[in-house]
């Protein structure tokens, strides 16, 4: 990379600005400035020429070093159980050529830079007081954030934060363990019951992740049950993707929200087959929201448990904020606060809830919902659950303090989906693509990665406003598009200006508005007259609530005392 | 469950002694109620046969259920694009039985509990100012933890809980996106380049834990190289073996620290075919430290990459903490402070390191270091690492300042280490079973899981001593064992209160000592004449350094800035 660095000097704008020292820590890590070159008009084609020439060489640095350093002689006193650590006697003539693993990386990271998928992450420093200001990497540079998933803004609340500092300071920075062995604590046993009686479901396991979450549990489904068939949404989140695949389990993925496609495929096994239907409530990067009702009563029909992602829902929909399956029956749950209304509600339907504490609840961390028997088999098999470090104490009891805030809080729910409401409309009037959906997701069509980029870019650079452009692998390629989410600080005067900034950059850029896509048929529900009209699941009747029509048992409810003696497991 | 509740009522000295008011909560959740039960030598055996039966019926809730409710007609406002979601004209007439997912779950529960590897987690409540004690579910009710990962009693860290309080109180309690999306900012860049720089490699990636760091790295090189071999110590953690497994590359378990049966197993393959050795430094359950030079040779001679799990040797080895592959070149470290000595080293031979923040650093998530192409390549593909949000920037921010100051802190880990010596030393002057090793970790053997839960359980009550059993699938059956970490707080005066207890609960429960596993043969290296004597990695003379000894350059290093600016990636 010396030489790299010697011919930059001689032409390059941005060394010859560059100080000796900046230079000389940037030389030191070879890569960083290979990224950066890779930006410059001039250098990336010499840099990728040179790349290609690498890759089909030998691997020079290793196959020179293993002819001249011999091994060193292994002694025991490391080993366990003093086993045999001879010295490897090694051979060093051979002079056949490794594989050439660096060639290998390079390309592959080659082929996503010409194929435009390369990601160049944006250094935003979201600042709590200034919600939702963000600073760039210059604390003056400021910004307007419109992506993050923290809905609600919930992450400068102050009860969480307040909660999160005391913790900190009782019980310090970490667990200190696995949930085994020294990281389970009150606030880890609390935060599962906060959660359970969220979901009106009997228990709950948190996890580092829903990603984890959703991977653990429908691998182990798969791992464990014999013949289990898994049915999954084609739009299903990366991490139920991982899962199923790790399951090993026999799959049919079945077309999105497509009830009938899903029952063909249901009714291709025999009943007593084992099956788990997995699914999502709201998709996050279109915003369409799965039929739960419905695919219960396939999964009752065929004899399937039902997996059902509220990550994107949970703290958004229902008058608690539990989710979907919640709001599709808001007045009944509304009634009946935090006890079971006296129906068989979806609630109770539905096998497994996965949430996040990291979207709406502004924290980090996963988790599913069920019944004890489920929670406890997940608690006792799964390896994702059973080998890694709790979250922190202070992060479980900032999440607990989180999801009761929002339990006994229409107020934020309610003003998101309002700023989401006009969003979209102002947006629809300016005949800029939004694509038709009934949930809390504003996403913009575009249709390909560098325009996405470049839009993305020129509102963040001529507008000082957020709105990071999707592109493959999160959406198909040719679907790349810009995703707003609008939260309760969203209101009309910055509203005004994204909505003025977004059109200036779709004039500026030539992009294709709603008359263009309706020109070539329709993508993804914009410009396609065959769609209907979107009704949002949030009713104006339900956006006229106020907090005082909350059932007061939800402000101070006695939440079931799982497992809090230490005799018990969980 | 109510017949339960009304059987107890009249027999149970517990529900006679419960208000009310509790028992509707915990009968409300009925697996609260049963687990609790199971417990109870009256409930359980009654339980035990209630769910055999169970088990072998058909599941009546659902059953019944379906041949009542007739499935909603799906209405089409909450799908995207419109699609199809035509009512399932379900028939229900159907009376073949599913499958029994209940009795399933509660067959493989009862497995756990007869073979004794069910797991009871302790409520326990980490003082930090009080460290090492802890409360367990009541606050007056304190013991000491002798079994935390926290090794230097960085939990408690002053520096790291003020910037955490810090940064929670400018930028709030969660990230709020992905790395790719809102996620991403001069916590993540910062504490990524420090990483880097503490392992001598060129980048970092950071991940929600190091279990997910393991399984996306392994997963991902064995899925996207053709033919990849991935040879495997058997002794490697259980997020190692998700990851080898998720990979599906082919295979090959190497015995624990064999370099002979490791070569063996590599000459099996042309050079050319690519490969990678997966390795630990420090094997946490039984405290042995692999040969890594030893394997660098072998993984340069056959054309592998190396895979080094540091995951319990971050923090703890090594003149600035940066692990065994440091420690093997102290003297070199010691002088060349944060620089590359001028010489090719053991750190950078090893292609990848993984680690994590949850331990010796005392906060929580994972990380893998290497070269800034590799980095990238992860970066790029993983999506373990793509599809979540990202570690709240008050944990990144606390764990750069935790890394940063152990890389100038010697002090922590010389006390630590001298009082693992002085444990080790004065268990085994009682004859009690310690596992030998030549590391930080203390495992006393037992032998059976029973055993072990009774030790575990007889220090917590009887000596307020909290050492976990530690039973199968964390370690073979037949070998579990207490698992001891002394901490730089685990001074004289309580280590001989923990060895007397454990004198006295070994007497108690009459459980093997020395002498009587090497009438047996020995296990686990105790009682087996074989094993020569093991001598700790950290020398007398390593142990006799002071902070002033460290090189100034440690202090307050200027860290490569990788990425600062938002136009590069990372």
């Amino acid at each position: 990379m010396e030489s790299l660095t010697r011919a930059s000097m001689a032409v390059c704008p941005f060394v010859k600005a560059s100080s000796t020292q900046t230079l000389r820590q940037i030389s030191r890590t070879s890569g960083a400035l290979a990224n950066q070159a890779r930006q410059c008009p001039f250098m990336s084609g010499a840099l990728r020429a040179q790349e290609r020439s690498y890759s089909s060489a030998s691997r020079p640095a290793r196959a020179t070093a293993s002819t001249t350093t011999p091994p060193s002689t292994a002694s025991t006193p490391y080993a366990f159980k003093g086993e045999n650590l001879t010295s490897s006697k090694v051979d060093l003539s051979s002079n056949e050529s490794a594989f050439d693993y660096n060639g290998y990386l390079n390309n592959d990271l080659n082929k996503k830079r010409e194929d435009k998928s390369y990601r160049f992450f944006n250094n935003i420093n979201r600042l709590a007081k200034d919600f939702p200001e963000a600073h760039r990497s210059n604390e003056e540079d400021k910004v307007t954030v419109w992506c993050s998933n923290d809905y609600l803004g919930m992450g400068k609340n102050e009860g969480t934060l307040t909660e999160m500092k005391r913790v900190l300071e009782k019980y310090g920075s970490g667990a200190g363990g696995t949930r085994n062995i020294a990281g389970h604590n009150r606030h880890s046993i609390k935060l599962e019951s906060e959660l359970a009686a969220l979901h009106k479901h009997e228990a709950a396991l948190v996890f580092s992740s829903c990603f984890v979450a959703n991977d653990a549990v429908l691998s182990l489904f798969g791992q464990k049950i014999k013949d289990l068939v898994i049915f999954s949404d084609v739009l299903n989140h990366a991490s139920m993707i991982q899962g199923i695949r790790n399951s090993r389990a026999r799959k049919e993925i079945f077309k999105h929200n497509n009830l009938a496609d899903l029952e063909a495929k249901l009714a291709k096994y025999p009943k007593s087959t084992p099956k788990l239907i997995a699914f999502e409530s709201v998709y996050s990067m279109c915003g369409s929201i799965a039929p739960i009702e419905a695919i219960c009563d396939l999964a009752e029909k065929y004899g399937a448990l039902t997996f059902l992602d509220e990550v994107h829902a949970v703290g958004m929909y229902g008058p608690h904020g539990a989710g979907v399956a919640e709001h599709l029956e808001f007045d009944a749950h509304l009634k009946a606060g935090i006890e079971q209304p006296n129906f068989q509600t979806i609630m109770n339907r539905v096998d497994m809830v996965t949430g996040t504490l990291g979207k709406a609840f502004g924290t980090v961390g996963g988790y599913v919902t069920g019944k004890a028997n489920m929670i406890d088999w997940f608690r006792s098999y799964a390896p994702g659950f059973i080998f890694t470090t709790s979250l922190p104490p202070a992060v479980m009891a900032g999440s607990s303090a989180a999801v009761r805030y929002q339990r006994a809080t229409l107020q934020d729910r309610i003003a998101q989906h309002k700023n989401t409401h006009a969003v979209k409309r102002d947006l629809l009037e300016l005949g800029l693509p939004v694509m038709p959906n009934p949930s809390h997701i504003v996403p913009v069509l575009v249709g390909n990665a560098a325009d996405a980029k470049r839009a993305s870019d020129l509102l963040l650079e001529k507008h000082k406003i957020y709105v990071q452009a999707i592109n493959f692998p999160t959406v198909p390629i040719g679907e790349e598009r810009l995703r707003i989410t609008p939260t309760p600080g969203h209101g009309p005067e910055i509203s005004k200006a994204l909505v003025e900034a977004v059109d200036s950059v779709f004039e500026e850029l030539n992009l294709n508005r709603v008359k263009d896509w309706e020109r070539q048929g329709g993508l993804c529900g914009v410009g396609d007259k065959s769609v209907e009209k979107v009704e949002h699941i949030w009713t104006a009747e339900q956006l006229s609530l106020t907090d005082a029509d909350l059932n007061p048992n939800v402000k101070n409810p006695e939440i079931a005392p799982l497992g809090v003696s230490s005799g018990v497991p969980y």
